[in-house]
């Protein structure tokens, strides 16, 4: 169903997880602090700070403590996780996260191929972890991955998406995070996805997750403010998808995003000159330019010569 | 107003133009040719090849002749010429082009800046070469470049753009193009312009030519689809923006538009592996990667393992 625009949009920021784990350069965890600093200054009221999948797993991310010990939590900010089993979960309570995030996905193949589970076996998994984090005073996201196409499958039925959504809500999860997680969907599969969701999963529940691989993730995020989802996850200068790398898949830029939905003058409380700053800090970091368009264009002209133009 | 997408859409191909002419590295007019050669068996039903300015002016297309002269030509396909006098014209008269495109801008600095002309006088300038353009059995297709947001004056009003609009169709021309030359408009700008237009400005007759540098190309062609427009202009490969330099400002993708209207089931009649043929040669000549997502990034996966990914 086609609604106004929400007023208010919430960019949750997941370059410190989703971005550097598909980074293939490890980057120490002071400049890890510092960009995550960096990002809690620019306005974000939501920051995906690391993982506490098993260090061996996914070593960019093996310095989960170290990271969550040296921010500087800016009061009202949440400091989410990804928790992928009860083990994880202890050390992300020790390490004092606001927010615990668990994933499965809508595609059974890709669910078994990342995670060697079944959909129903991942979400036995991480009952447990929803129960604790809840009974410890943690919010609960849940990620759905490959919701609308699947490398694997390909096209994605809606009615896999409603089938686990209602049984992560069943759990108790208090938002999804509904995943184009290879970059590939188009505006009438997100349409597909929401109009199946409408009325099953709330709103003010429903997180949309892109990724700008074929470059589709802002026409996606239209179709999503046309259906009122207000809730969208981005990497600071699109973090995770190298540009020279044949088949780069970042996440959305939230330099980008923020450029359309100020354009569209939708309220973030985010500073577009603080986004900098941070992408600064991780660009310094891993030495290599970042994918985002609107980091290297600069703004929009406000009826000041910036740059130069043709015919 | 708000309508159902056009079933049918013509993509016309700039890149032979709008592209090379904002390359630097001068091509050949051998490879030019095989370029639109090349674009020509993707079936494109019209291709910009070149433009007769002064040979000075733009020295990357002062070989206008020579690429008329050796591409063969495929029955059906429009190739039209930027003509920006009756100089011009005589030239691409000779060279039997289908199509003269003349151009203005709705900015009155940028036209300034780009043409040093009012917009009245390149107006002026240009009648003279749509009369005989229209005598000599020629379509002929006008430019309003920097239609929404202007480098010079920043956010341009539409009451600009209906105004020189209305002056072109006076002139008689048959299609009017109107451009975010420097990609920077959002889907809003989009709505407004064209709403603007409504009634104004018949949908057959009316093109969107955008271009991608802030990322908002294909969220600015789903506005486009939404309030039935039918014609985009594009890039081969979205030459004309280097991704590799700051502040490029390629042509949307063709490749990505394509990848868009496929996915939303609209005809354009033009095949994706014949695009992709024509952006290997170009890429080729150029020496360099040519920015396109769905270039790098491949198909949407059919059900066929095809790459990398993550959780």
């Amino acid at each position: 169903m086609t609604r106004p625009y929400p007023p208010r949009i919430k960019i949750v920021e997941v370059g410190p997880r989703d971005g550097l784990q598909n980074e293939a350069r490890p980057i120490p965890a002071a400049q890890k602090i510092a960009f995550i600093d960096a990002l809690s200054a620019a306005g974000f009221a939501e920051i995906e700070a690391t993982s506490f999948v098993a260090p061996g797993r996914i070593p960019q991310l093996a310095d989960a403590e170290e990271v969550m010990a040296g921010i500087h939590r800016r009061p009202g900010v949440v400091y989410s996780a990804l928790v992928p089993n009860e083990k994880g979960l202890e050390r992300a309570l020790a390490a004092r996260i606001d927010q615990a995030n668990v994933f499965t996905a809508a595609s059974e193949t890709f669910n078994q191929r990342n995670i060697r589970a079944s959909i129903a076996e991942s979400i036995e998994r991480f009952r447990p972890v929803v129960i604790s984090a809840r009974a410890a005073g943690l919010r609960v996201r849940a990620y759905v991955s490959t919701a609308f196409v699947c490398p694997y499958e390909g096209t994605i039925e809606p009615a896999a998406v409603t089938d686990v959504v209602a049984r992560l809500l069943d759990l108790g999860v208090d938002e999804i995070s509904i995943g184009d997680t290879i970059g590939a969907a188009v505006p009438s599969q997100i349409e597909a996805v929401l109009d199946a969701l409408d009325g099953r999963l709330p709103l003010g529940q429903t997180a949309l997750h892109l990724h700008d691989t074929r470059g589709t993730a802002l026409a996606n995020v239209l179709t999503g403010l046309r259906r009122g989802v207000a809730i969208y996850d981005t990497s600071s200068g699109g973090l995770g998808g190298c540009p020279y790398a044949p088949g780069a898949a970042g996440n959305l830029a939230t330099e980008d995003l923020l450029y359309l939905l100020d354009g569209l003058g939708l309220e973030t409380g985010i500073e577009s000159s603080g986004v900098r700053r941070a992408s600064d800090v991780i660009e310094g970091a891993l030495g290599n330019a970042l994918p985002s368009k609107v980091r290297r264009a600069g703004p929009a002209p406000s009826g000041e010569r910036k740059e130069t133009d043709r015919e």
